[in-house]
């Protein structure tokens, strides 16, 4: 049975001005349907005369609200995703005008599309995220979770990283890389893509393995079921500097020996779409596969 | 439980008379075991000696084996899956010389190995495959299986063709291309490879599409639940003749506008393997991993 | 010093009624500045009332003519250029509405170019062709030339075949794939692309082997100075037939045993463009740099 | 006329203890014929008991010298070159048991290699390098050499960088990416290849552009004259800091807006080679191409 959204959060972009009058219409759009507004310390900024309760920290959203609208771009959903799947709540995305995979709501169609969404009108799509941690000895010192993909990654130099990979405990490689990408199917059409990895289509429960610049030329991305353990570590020959990053936002420095293990959360983010949602539409248009060269 | 394979087939290599040494140990060996033996016409041309009842038909090995021993490349474990799937006798593979991802057995191991499985020792592996239909209109003009991959390619000259795929219905693209592989987990290490795709995991239930030298330079390998089903049609535009081939070894002439359709076959195929099988060390010796440039 | 082209051919894309317009027009505009026309039968059979003397064959557009505009796609100018290039008649291209990597003059323009280029006021580009021979033992079966590529690939089947390659009489590998590119420059943006070659400048002077499926995976595509000569046969291990392509227009069909000799002409294309003519400029619009993902 | 090269400067692997007995081997082997030794301070810390003037500075060396010999890895070559090239001191690469594109001869075989090449009997063969300059504005805030590439890569975060770039002054495109690197052919079976770009015969004379991970899917390498101007420039809109390394070895930190400007070097680094190198042999064993998986 369709939710009808009572109380909903909105996030936005920081630093982009142009996002100013879209959220002014949105707010009021949703006013007018006469929901709870909680706004985002990012809209908060963005716009004047907000009433009394309505401006709270994004911890508030994560805990309170039915639906989180975010007004941007693809790492701006990034981020509001990593805070908000532990609280189930589901995410729609508007962009800034320009398509995303993940605000998939153009500003022009936004208010008719809210329309038929509050009225309980719409696709409801369930995305895996990562869980990594990083591991020194037998000590976690970071941990933190990734929508797209956890990043195994050369720093300050630009000179190979040696490291042995491990799925579900058995070994699978030592190799020489500028990195490894571990990717959901949310993330194979972001940097693993870049890498030279597949598409992974949404609803294949799996995650992707893409090595970045590897040295030997015989490594290819490799795709291994949801349910896996993937452990990387750089291994003691790699006298580069590593670091991991979650959706290319957060960054982990790490020591040698350092590892990283990843596994899927077993919970799913939420995405709400509009009725007549097409991942495949989303994919040509952004790929350019109507155009051929 | 472990079963105890009472009556065994075996399936050998044409034109290969390096084998005949081999499959004489190896028929002295199952004999010493008091197993049943049908032997393949492949096998009764290489060996002499053959007693009443042994020499039989492939159908027969399909009918009546409880294991089929398939001594060979993969080729010829390729060819020997696809009669014997629909029967659900179970395959082991021993290679001649050359390890292989099917035939991982060599002959040097064989008999050590075969008392393990004789004794209930074994590790039973299950791979997917690939029922596709090619369709004029609305009539099946031919149909078959594959274990590692249908593929869709140019045929006579050197020049692209141009189709559009649907997956569950719902249109991808239009491509322009040498053509398509449609490849199972045990098919990504073979042609999907060299085109460029990713490695599935075996315990993956998922299917990769590869382009083969695609003119539109966004196109990427796509991977797909494995229950999904993928219909690719040579399109009006196409004026370059097309084929559709079942592992590179069974062709079928298309003519312009006919359609493949390839589902997953419901049963998988059953693989035996010694214990202590590891698929990623044959990965590992296959792809050269151990050796870095 | 710039030539003033008083006899000028025209050659068109067979079977595309939509030229006939841009034909007429072109035509037209070429009488009023009083040049002498030799029409190509491709060109006769799309427009009506031709005078005296102006319906020709190509051979004689080739001795004939100060330079030769032809008004269709790429492959309608490959065609010429292999007509043309010993000859030494420099070619205009004129697209159908499609801009190409040689057909860069759009129907919109081309009235106002052409008075640039028949007042003396043009580019000149002179392009590498190759010549390639088919041998049998010391027997040559079949020759040609390619302004884009030479291409070995299978026929009839989609398996392999195994070639080997030698660059000046030195042995560079044994290969097993679906074939091979050998391509110039003007060539590096058509089929060798679509194989995973790289894009050569037009000013370079070099062709590049780009393998088609190689089943090894540390194969890459490798490129050699022009004078190369560059020899590829087809091994007594291939039992597949195999099939030799000129700019994917001329096949040819070969033996096992066959080698192809494939050497740079001596006598370059001449290309003419109109002042202005920017190579990356069109590559930008092919490749679609502009749009990123 | 071949050199007797009377001077001979020796240069090795730092913290490479196992280089010690190679070291006192090949000293002991050039003080029989006689040749006058200068020791860089990498050799000799490694081994004792160095007679007065021959412990000498690299510097001492590149003006001194007649021949260098590099013993060591790659990397320690690379070095050695930057060092020498002005000179124009030729360099002969001996490896410590590995093969190297760069040091080719093995310690097996030094001796007997040594003694035909000191006799006039070798191979010389002429690379190109590059000059790369870092510019802020017009002033060049840093400059330098490299053999193998000048790579342009993000630094501390896994984000792209967007950058410009111009050969020979004309505009190619812009792009975000991790990095572009501008290789040699020398340097295309480095860094470069496991970028995914072609292999340069070392007799071409061209660079070759190869972008690392770029965003937009139809981006190549793209292979120019070696005579090209190349300019790259992380532009406005990048928000990622990025760095220049050359070889992978002198690392330069730009800022916002910085350029670099890459030109071949007009001087040819002087290679000496044993009789009977072969570029191709060399190639066909670090790819492993002799293996097909």
């Amino acid at each position: 049975m369709a939710e009808h959204f009572d109380t909903i959060g909105i996030i936005a972009k920081t630093t982009d001005t142009r996002l100013a009058e879209i959220l002014r219409t949105l707010i009021a759009h949703l006013r007018h349907h006469r929901r709870r507004l909680l706004l985002d310390p990012t809209t908060v900024e963005q716009i004047r005369d907000i009433p009394d309760g309505e401006a709270v920290q994004r911890e508030d959203i994560a805990r309170e609200a039915d639906l989180a609208i975010v007004v941007g771009g693809d790492g701006t959903f990034l981020a509001a995703a990593r805070t908000l799947v532990d609280h189930g709540v589901p995410l729609l995305g508007i962009n800034a005008g320009r398509l995303g995979f993940l605000v998939d709501v153009s500003p022009q169609e936004m208010l008719g599309r809210l329309d038929e969404i509050l009225s309980g009108h719409y696709m409801e799509d369930h995305r895996r995220m990562l869980h990594a941690r990083v591991m020194r000895g037998e000590q976690e010192v970071a941990q933190g979770d990734a929508l797209n993909d956890v990043v195994l990654h050369i720093r300050d130099v630009v000179r190979m990283i040696e490291f042995d990979t491990w799925i579900d405990g058995r070994f699978v490689h030592t190799q020489r890389a500028d990195g490894m990408v571990v990717a959901t199917p949310t993330g194979s059409t972001a940097y693993a893509l870049s890498g030279g990895g597949p598409i992974l289509s949404p609803d294949l429960d799996a995650v992707v393995l893409v090595p970045i610049c590897p040295h030997g030329l015989s490594h290819r991305p490799l795709v291994v079921p949801a349910g896996s353990r993937v452990e990387i570590a750089v291994n003691e020959n790699s006298r580069t500097r590593a670091q991991a990053a979650l959706d290319g936002q957060d960054t982990i420095d790490m020591e040698p020996l350092d590892r990283i293990v990843i596994r899927s959360k077993p919970r799913k983010l939420r995405l709400i779409h509009p009725p007549g949602y097409d991942y495949l539409q989303i994919l040509r248009v952004k790929l350019g596969w109507g155009e051929q060269p």
